[in-house]
């Protein structure tokens, strides 16, 4: 999506380590009407695919999933992440190992908002190695309902998470996919 | 507000120790339709204030804050939790108490996207003993912004927030005011 990409052009930030910051626009000061476009891109992708459920994660997901909805008239859903370990039977969980920071967590999603008949895209604003992305799938697995697909802002094609999710069958609709990027020469898109 | 209030008699559930559970439409489950009118109500309330930036916190504060920033036009922050000290000097911090995670955290915010010529909306989903409210309130005036007020959903409006906040000048726009709340009798609003 081309809106995207000159904004990351324009805005983004690479740091060492293989960081992108985009805070600016996406994950910290949140451009809205940026958001609405790219909602209106995956209501376009996924026209007729009879979405009735978005499905995001905390926090950063939160903000572009609803626009998403929105499109879709549908509600959306954040899982929510936790560390504690007394989870009682009223949720489906999920393990996610975060890459970013260092730590695993579980991810919730309360039994009584997925379940068969729910038809569910899910929305997140990175995808690297795919942790979260998998995680958030086996939940919906888990509550019967049926993954239509995903929906990023900026996917890391560079790293393998995009490869796996797909080869399980799922579909992803990267709206930025990054193939190299560089503290000096910036970022090239696939 | 009266769509609010029907909706927070109708789909939420009081449980013990005080505790008001509205995940079905408000913080976890999220009725997108419910925030687009709340936001335009805020608008309404905030007409002519030159409202030019929103804040609000993580996680359950930004699909509500979003909806209010389009109807602004302006761009929305959320405030990010954080529990380490290694806070370095390109950020605002405040250190907030939580009540019901019983926990205390810092809520942090970049420096580049908070600074004096910004009039600021807070928009937060809840507000009890004000802890979130007046630790957001701070990061604001360390920034040299100006504080045009805050809009809540739910004020627990039987607990002291709402009256500390208010006392210190502060204007609170909450839409759903509960006098008090049982769970047998149900939600009573101001």
């Amino acid at each position: 999506m081309q809106l995207l990409e000159e904004r990351i052009r324009r805005d983004g930030k690479v740091r060492a380590g293989g960081v992108l910051k985009v805070d600016g626009f996406l994950n910290h000061q949140m451009d809205v009407e940026l958001f609405e476009a790219m909602a209106r891109e995956w209501h376009r992708l996924y026209a007729g695919a009879g979405v009735n459920k978005i499905l995001t994660i905390e926090a950063s997901g939160i903000g572009i999933a609803v626009f998403v909805a929105k499109e879709f008239g549908c509600p959306c859903i954040f899982a929510k992440k936790t560390q504690t370990r007394n989870i009682d039977g009223s949720v489906y969980t999920s393990r996610v190992e975060s890459f970013t920071h260092g730590r695993v967590y579980d991810v919730i999603v309360a039994r009584d908002f997925l379940g068969p008949g729910d038809r569910v895209l899910i929305i997140d604003d990175f995808l690297a190695k795919g942790a979260a992305l998998l995680g958030l799938s086996k939940l919906v697995e888990d509550s019967g309902a049926e993954l239509v697909g995903a929906g990023i802002a900026v996917e890391k094609a560079f790293q393998d998470g995009g490869k796996l999710v797909r080869e399980r069958g799922i579909r992803v609709e990267s709206l930025a996919r990054i193939a190299s990027m560089d503290s000096e020469t910036g970022v090239t898109f696939c």
